[in-house]
C-alpha cells in the first residue's frame, strides 16, 4: 500500500476531515501494517456476518439502519506497544476509537461503534495468547482474543480439564476478557464475571500502562526478566490471587466504561467439584413463575442452590428446537393455548427451571432433597436429569452450560424469525415472586403490543435476577425494525417508572438508560463525565460509550 | 460560645493561618452547634484514649510522638447536609478534613489524620442510624456511626438474628461502613467486607451526594416521599441487591481512598445457614505450616472450607490468655523452647487452625470429615470443639467471632507488653506452604531483630491470605518506638523485594507502602492522583491517605 493512498470511508466522526482521516490512518498503517488496517470505503464491506464469522464494520443485529452505526476503519494491534502508539496518534487528531474483544456484544451491538466513523481497534485479532494457567491459584491470565472456546480447547489440550473449570456464557464464541469487562453472567457458581477477576492491563488515554490491584506491585527483579518490556514483564505472583491491591480500587472504573483499553485480565477458574449434576424442573403454568422465584430465593441465598440458575420462558426452549413457522401458522404473537400446547409438545412446563448440583455424592444428595422438596410445593412439577430427556433436549445443551463447556447451540433462538436478528433487553429484578411476575407482566404486554412473542430467562444471582428479554426480530422488516426501537424505548421507561434498571445494553439505547440512573439531577452521570474528562481530555476512547459522553461531544444532540 | 471567640488549636495545617482556622471553625459551629465541635487547643486534650473510649484527637497507639498525627478540631456533622456545609467551607479555605466513622481502626492509625491540623470530621457520632434491615434481601443499610455491636444488638431486639447474621472482624467496636470502606475482612463465609456491600452514599468534594450502583435509580415518585431531601429519599428497592448499576462501576473509587466521603451503605447479611460447629485444629510443630497451608488451599478453593479461617500463632492465642510477663521473665524475644511450654501449657500446637461448619448437619459432618481427613496427614494433630476446650479458650471466643457474634476478649493481646500499643503489619500471601513459610521467616526475623516476639495470624480468603503481623510494643518505651518503626519500613521493603504487599496499612507508612506499588513508573499512582485533583481539586478530602496526594501537598516532603 502507497503511502500516498488516499483513502475514503463512508463515514467520518463529527468534525473530523478526510484528510485528517487519512493522516491518521497512514500513521496507523506505518504502525501496524496495512495487514492490520481495513478502511471501510464501499457499501459492499458492510456485509452481515453471523455469530460464528461476525464482520467489525457494524452491529449484524442492526436495530436502526444497517450502516447507522459504522466504523471508517479497523485496526488490529499487533500487541500493547501498538495500542500506545495508536492512543497517541488519536489524541493527535482527537480521533474517536473504539475498541472490541472479538467483537461478538451478541445483541448489545456486536463490533459497531457508537459514534459512527470510529476506528474500531480489533484488539483480538492479534492478541490471543492465554498466557497462563495457574493451577494451585485457580486462574488464568488472557489477553483480548482468548474466547471461551479458545480457553476451553487450551485446558483440554493440556490435560487441565480435570483440575479447572471455565464458566462460560450461552454461547462460547466470545472474549473471555471482554465478557467480564462488560459484566457478562454465566451460569456455575463462578457465573459472576466480574467478580471473578483479579488483576488488569489498562493502555490509559494518554497512552500509559497501568496494571490494576496487586498488579500495580512490580515482580521482583530478576535476571532472565530484567530489560523486559513493560507488557512482557510478569505480574507479581499475587496479582491474580487477591483483587483489591492497597488504595483506591479502580478496576470497576474499567467495567462497561470508555476510561482505558483493557489488554490484559486476570480470571478466577473454579476447582473441579468433584461432582456434577446438572437437572430440570418444569413448572406447568404461566403464574408458576411466582411461587417459583419466591421458593429460589432462600435456597440460593443459603447456597442450596450454589450456581447460577435459568428460570427459561417455554419459547426460548421451543426457539432452540425450530423456528416459529415449526409451531404455527401466525406471524402474531402466540396465544396461551398455544404455548400450552407447544409446551405439551416438548414434554416442557411454561417455565423450565435449569440448575445443577457441584460437589461430592452426599453433598449432591443432601441439596437435591433440599430443592427438590422446595419446588413439590408447586402442583405438577416435573424433575429430570438429561438423560431423562430427548437428545436435542435443552437440558442436555444446559448440562454442559453449567460445567462450563461452551456450546453454539443456543445461537438457534435467534432464527424464531426469518432473517432472525435480536436485542437483549435486561433489567435487573428482585428474587421475589411479586416482581418477576410484575416485570414479566411489563415486559410481555409491550412485546405483544410490538407484534413480538415474549421470549426471556431469568438468571438467579445471589440477590437479584437479570431478567433478560430476548428480542427477536426479521432485519428485513424495517416496520418490524421501528416497532422493536419503540418497544425498547418504551420498555426502558415502563421499568424506570417501577424502579428498575438495566445492568448492560445495545448501543442505541445507551444514552436513555444512563437518563435513568438520574438520581439526585444525574450526580452519577455527572462524576463520570468528571472522571472522563480528566483521564482523556481530548475523548478519543469510545465516546458515548455507557451514556458517558466527553466534552468534546456535548454540544451535539447524540439523543437518537 | 461567643462568635468572636478566638480558637488556638496546636496545629495548624500547612500554609493555613490561625486566622483561617478561626474563620473556618466559627463558620462550621454556625452549621453543626458549638456541642459539635472539639478544638484540640491544649495539652491536656491528648490524652490517650482506649478501644472502648476512644479519643478522637490522634492516634491511641502512636508510633511516631503522641502528637505527630494530631487533629485540630473534631467536628461532629448531624446529617448529611452539614457534610455538604462543611465540605463547601473546606473548599473555601482548602482546608483538609479527614473523615473517620467510629474512630476505631486499630492499628491502622485510629482517628488520628494523615495531615496534622486536619479537622477531624467524626461522621459517626450523629449518624449512627440502622436505616434498614431486610430480611427477604439478607441485607441492611447503616450510617458511618453504626457499630457491629450496635448492629447486633439491633437483630436481637427485633429478633431478626434466627434469619440474619452479620460478619464481624475481631473487636466488635468497629464502624460497619468503616470497615467496609477500608476493605476489612472478618471471618464467616461474609469474611469480604468489600465484597459483601451493595450501593453507597457518597458527599464529593464538590459537596454533591452521589449513590451507587443501582443507588442511581431513583426510587420510582410516591406521594409519601415526594419533596423529600435528597439524602432522605428511599434507595431503588434494587440498589442494595445488586452492586454493579450501569455503566463504570465507580465504587472502588471510594474504598481506602480520599475521593469522597461516604455517608451510607448497603452490606449483605448472611442468611442463618441452619446449622453451625466451629472447630480448633493445633499444629504441634512450628514447621507444620507449610504443610496445613498446602492442605489448606484445596480445602478453602473447593469451599470445603466455607469461611475465612485463621492459623493462628501460638503467642496471639497466649496472649489473649495472659501478658508476657504471666508465661516468661525475659524481655528479650521468647526462644522456640518456651514457646514448646507455653504451647504444652495451654494445650495449643505452634500454630493453631480455627475454622467452623456451616449449613445442615448432614453437609457439616461431609465437610469435617473431608478436612479431618486432610489434616490428619500431619502427625500429632488435634481436633477440638468448643465444649472439649477450657472456659477462657480463645477457641470459645472464635466459636461467637465465626457466627458473627461480636466480642472484645482479643483486645487483650495488646497486653502482652506493658503500656502495650500495636500497629499492623499485613502483607497478602499465596495460599502456598512455602510463601506462608518464607513470609513467616521474614517478618518473624524482623521483628526478633526489633526485640520484638513474633504475634501473627494469617487470615485465609479464597485465593490469597491476609497475613496480619501484630506489633506489640511498650508506647512508653521511646526506644522500642524507634525500633518499631524501624521494623516497619524494613518489613514493607524486604516484602517488596519478595514481590508482596500490604493490603493496608497505618498512616505513618501509607507513602512507604504506596512507592512499592510502582510498576511501570508509578503508573498506579500517577492515574489516582489526576482522578484525586479532578474529583477534589481543592484537595480538601484526606489528603494524603494511601499515598495519594492532592496537587496543592506536591511541593511538601511528606516522607517521615
Amino acid at each position: 500500500m502507497s503511502k500516498t493512498q488516499e483513502f475514503r470511508p463512508l463515514t467520518l466522526p463529527p468534525k473530523l476531515s478526510l484528510s485528517d482521516f487519512n493522516e491518521f490512518i497512514q500513521d496507523i498503517i506505518r504502525i501496524v501494517g496495512s495487514e492490520n488496517v481495513e478502511v471501510i470505503s464501499s457499501k459492499d464491506q458492510i456485509v452481515d456476518g453471523s455469530y460464528m464469522k461476525p464482520t467489525h464494520t457494524h452491529d449484524p443485529h442492526h436495530v436502526m439502519d444497517q450502516d447507522y452505526f459504522l466504523a471508517s476503519a479497523i485496526v488490529a494491534p499487533r500487541n500493547v506497544a501498538d495500542v500506545q502508539s495508536i492512543v497517541g496518534l488519536a489524541n493527535k487528531f482527537s480521533f474517536p476509537l473504539w475498541p472490541i474483544s472479538i467483537g461478538r456484544n451478541s445483541g448489545y451491538g456486536g463490533a459497531a461503534p457508537r459514534v459512527s466513523g470510529s476506528v474500531v481497534l480489533d484488539m483480538g485479532k492479534n492478541m490471543n495468547r492465554v498466557l497462563e494457567v495457574n493451577v494451585e491459584g485457580a486462574y488464568c491470565v488472557v489477553e483480548p482474543g482468548v474466547t471461551y472456546h479458545d480457553l476451553h480447547n487450551y485446558l483440554e489440550a493440556n490435560n487441565l480439564r480435570d483440575k479447572l473449570w471455565l464458566d462460560v456464557p450461552d454461547l462460547g464464541g466470545g472474549s473471555v476478557l471482554g465478557n467480564a469487562v462488560e459484566r457478562g453472567v454465566g451460569y456455575t457458581p463462578y457465573g459472576d464475571h466480574w467478580m471473578m477477576h483479579s488483576g488488569m492491563e489498562v493502555v490509559l488515554a494518554n497512552g500509559e500502562l497501568l496494571r490494576t490491584g496487586m498488579g500495580a506491585l512490580p515482580d521482583p527483579k530478576r535476571p532472565e526478566t530484567m530489560g523486559l518490556k513493560p507488557e512482557d514483564q510478569p505480574w507479581s505472583k499475587i496479582a491474580h490471587l487477591f483483587p483489591y491491591g492497597f488504595g483506591p480500587y479502580i478496576d470497576g472504573l474499567f467495567s462497561q466504561s470508555n476510561m482505558g483499553i483493557v489488554t490484559k485480565i486476570g480470571i478466577w477458574l473454579m476447582p473441579n467439584p468433584r461432582g456434577y449434576q446438572s437437572y430440570l424442573i418444569t413448572l406447568p403454568k404461566d403464574g408458576d413463575l411466582k411461587q417459583a422465584v419466591d421458593i429460589i430465593r432462600p435456597l440460593r441465598l443459603g447456597m442450596a442452590l450454589q450456581n447460577v440458575p435459568t428460570i427459561r420462558h417455554i419459547l426460548l426452549d421451543a426457539a432452540v428446537l425450530g423456528d416459529k413457522r415449526s409451531y404455527s401458522s401466525r406471524t402474531e404473537p402466540l396465544s396461551d393455548e398455544e404455548l400450552d400446547k407447544i409446551a405439551k409438545q416438548l414434554n416442557l412446563g411454561r417455565w423450565n427451571f435449569y440448575g445443577a448440583l457441584y460437589g461430592p455424592e452426599p453433598i449432591r444428595r443432601v441439596l437435591w432433597e433440599t430443592i427438590k422438596d422446595a419446588f413439590s410445593a408447586i402442583p405438577g412439577v416435573k424433575f429430570y436429569f438429561p438423560e431423562d430427556t430427548p437428545e436435542n433436549s435443552v437440558l442436555r445443551v444446559r448440562d454442559k452450560t453449567m460445567q462450563g463447556i461452551p456450546t453454539y447451540d443456543e445461537l438457534k433462538w435467534i432464527d424464531w424469525l426469518p432473517n432472525g436478528a435480536h436485542l437483549f433487553f435486561s433489567p435487573i429484578a428482585k428474587v421475589s415472586g411479586e416482581d418477576a411476575m410484575m416485570q414479566y407482566a411489563v415486559t410481555k404486554k409491550r412485546c405483544q403490543e410490538a407484534g413480538l412473542d415474549f421470549i426471556g430467562t431469568f438468571t438467579v444471582g445471589m440477590r437479584e435476577m437479570h431478567h433478560i428479554v430476548c428480542i427477536v426480530f426479521n432485519k428485513k422488516d424495517l416496520i418490524q425494525k421501528r416497532k422493536v426501537q419503540w418497544l425498547m424505548r418504551t420498555l426502558i421507561d415502563d421499568c424506570a417508572a417501577n424502579g428498575w434498571g438495566e445492568y448492560r445494553t445495545h448501543l442505541a439505547f445507551m444514552d436513555q438508560i444512563m437518563e435513568t440512573y438520574n438520581w439526585n439531577n444525574s450526580s452519577f452521570l455527572r462524576f463520570n463525565e468528571v472522571l472522563k474528562n480528566a483521564v482523556d481530555p481530548n475523548g478519543i476512547i469510545a465516546p458515548g460509550k455507557s451514556g458517558v459522553w466527553p466534552s468534546q461531544y456535548s454540544h451535539v444532540t447524540w439523543k437518537l
